[in-house]
């Protein structure tokens, strides 16, 4: 036992030889080769963000083929990924669009060639409503979301003066954050909507953010059925008055395989089931399993152990500037019985309660992050790694769009 | 009464005319006029990150002033601002030199003209190492922090092949985050370095992030003071055996007026008292007031208000992709009665018990951000205010470099 351990604290003193390739060395690497490229995830600079390539693009075809079994489709949420190479698979694997929550987000993707977006957030500022309906202008598949009469006005205005008749829906709150309350203001919105010159009504979207974190299956159904009564009455009663409701999107990573008995419902707004996750882990299987099971977790953070010398701690280069304070915190792979704490602005600090061996300075580990999202937002590019190799390296377009 | 509610409910349907500038928009603006530009901060697209100029200039010259009082120097830590313009105002001001936490920080400061820069974390990876000492060659006061023997002697090696002899100091820790343990291993480790044929050792760094929030100024002194005994000792031993000790840092924006009383104390690393946050805030002052008044906030995050139709909320542009989940929460400037909630990552959602005035759809609120540091990573741009006119846009040079 002494040597073992004896041993195991010599080990610690091992430097390892990371190479700490940057994003640009490895593109450089790359465009080289034609496939693949040489590079080892192991060996990319850290905080580095990761996605394993067939897990993603498993994700993508199960999103899709569960829906096209339910005969509703998929709008996927650009919010996630912030990237058109991930939309472009989206779109390429069948989705009707994307949704974008800016401007400036919709904007970026499409600069890099995403078409058919649907901005799910209403624009209020004159020069955002300006923005949108020049982007419409240039791409005729665009779609606004409106909440209010005199947005729905001022969409118009804008719309003649760009030249186009744009299409919008009435985002419809399902919750208490967003859109105009269901029922007979909506209608009424739909309605003044459908009336004005420059607009082209076509639909509704209704997204209730709180019921896709539900825990448990069938409290998580119950709830998202029950928050989506309102919005499909709504529904109907746009459609009893002659409006299109040609679109009736909503729903998320949590909810998507529920919403197809929604009457009326059209197609799943997911972003997260892509890359997953702990907060959608821990949400629950339908067969009772405490782990959300639908998708596979594909998007990690690597990062490098800077300091072992502190009983029960190891202290790492990615901390809330890489990982975000989002719960549950981040997870270290193939290592449970670590507490990732990312409360530093530069550094996690790990609470080692036990692991499989002893860390070195200079080691690496790979995570699952807290909260896919904000996550990716704090990147400017994303490894695709096939295996254990960089194939491929994407810029996150519209990292940082918040307006 | 009825009538005043009546009115107050009316006025939430005006529209505002906000002309939501972007940050390319108000370039151009200010490039056609010599100092100042006509956008009123009111008019920014949202969200926007603002630093009032005059209470950033007074913040900078306080610092400056305090320290020279106490005898000892600033060398302010540009991982809070990110910015090139700021850290010159720094320098101009006097500071001894930017301190940054990764050496992509570093480099990017340095590109636009930064000098005088100690990296206080150590570079672990091949290339980062590769990366510190090739800076090191263009930059002759380039600083680099070191914590183990192994890496002194990979620093040393990448020294001589980058054809430098570095300048080095030993991060001692002060606390169980980062660095050497204080005392022997520290005092070994810096003899081991003095001892490289290419690194140049300078002193030591002890940075004791976890006593600068401790809230009440008594307690916080105590804390501070007792956090770097152990540092100073080392500090005299390294000295004792004829070692440099002419930089002796640390300290942050919660303990800059303290730590000259520690022995052999050279200068203070603070971050954050450039633009202060709810956080610095609530520390606490020396007089015993609850509020930390040492220094003025500056920074603050410009949201439009996007619905206002539930009961008691308000919901806004700026969630946690624009402010992060940090507590305390965002401060709403004028508006005591509301509870920032910027945990959704696209919305920040207001709980409103009571407030100065109704809030229209489009108005706009002023925040003051929880913490900087990671606020301010969020955004490319930061708009520089004098009363309310935009004055300056400043890139943050900075910005995502977690590497």
């Amino acid at each position: 036992m002494f040597s073992a351990a004896a041993a195991g604290a010599f080990s610690l003193w091992l430097p390892r030889p990371a190479k700490g390739y940057t994003a640009q060395e490895v593109r450089s690497r790359l465009s080289t080769r034609t496939t693949i490229s040489d590079v080892s995830k192991q060996d990319l600079e850290t905080p580095a963000l990761c996605v394993d390539l067939d897990r993603l693009e498993a994700n993508i075809a199960k999103l899709q083929a569960g829906l096209k079994e339910s005969r509703i489709g998929s709008r996927p949420h650009a919010k996630t990924h912030k990237c058109a190479s991930i939309a472009r698979l989206q779109l390429e694997a069948g989705a009707l669009g994307i949704c974008a929550a800016k401007i400036s987000e919709a904007e970026a993707l499409f600069e890099e060639g995403i078409d058919r977006i649907c901005m799910t957030t209403s624009n209020l500022s004159a020069g955002k409503i300006r923005r949108a309906m020049r982007l419409a202008r240039r791409s005729p598949h665009f779609i606004q979301a409106v909440d209010t009469k005199n947005n729905a006005r001022d969409l118009s205005d804008a719309a003649r003066e760009a030249g186009v008749t744009a299409d919008v829906v009435i985002d419809v709150a399902a919750g208490n954050r967003t859109g105009a309350p269901a029922g007979a203001e909506s209608l009424t919105l739909a309605q003044w909507t459908d009336s004005l010159p420059h607009l082209r009504l076509r639909g509704l979207l209704a997204y209730d953010g709180g019921a896709q974190h539900v825990d448990g299956f069938v409290e998580r159904r119950e709830r998202a059925l029950r928050g989506m009564e309102e919005s499909a009455k709504t529904c109907a009663q746009m459609q009893a008055s002659g409006l299109d409701t040609g679109i009736f999107s909503g729903g998320g990573t949590g909810t998507y395989s529920m919403l197809h008995a929604v009457p009326g419902f059209t197609d799943v707004q997911a972003g997260s089931y892509v890359f997953m996750d702990m907060q959608y882990l821990a949400i629950g299987s339908e067969d009772g399993d405490p782990v959300y099971k639908d998708f596979l977790p594909s998007l990690t953070v690597m990062t490098t152990i800077l300091n072992n010398r502190f009983a029960g701690k190891l202290t790492t280069d990615a901390g809330a500037k890489a990982l975000t304070l989002n719960r549950p915190r981040a997870g270290v792979i193939g290592e449970p019985g670590m507490d990732y704490d990312a409360g530093s602005d530069e550094f996690g600090v790990i609470s080692v309660k036990e692991s499989s061996r002893s860390y070195a300075i200079g080691d690496r580990l790979e995570l699952i992050v807290p909260h896919c999202d904000p996550v990716v937002n704090l990147f400017d590019a994303i490894y695709g790694i096939r295996g254990e190799q960089v194939e491929v390296v994407w810029p996150i377009t519209a990292r940082g769009c918040s307006q």
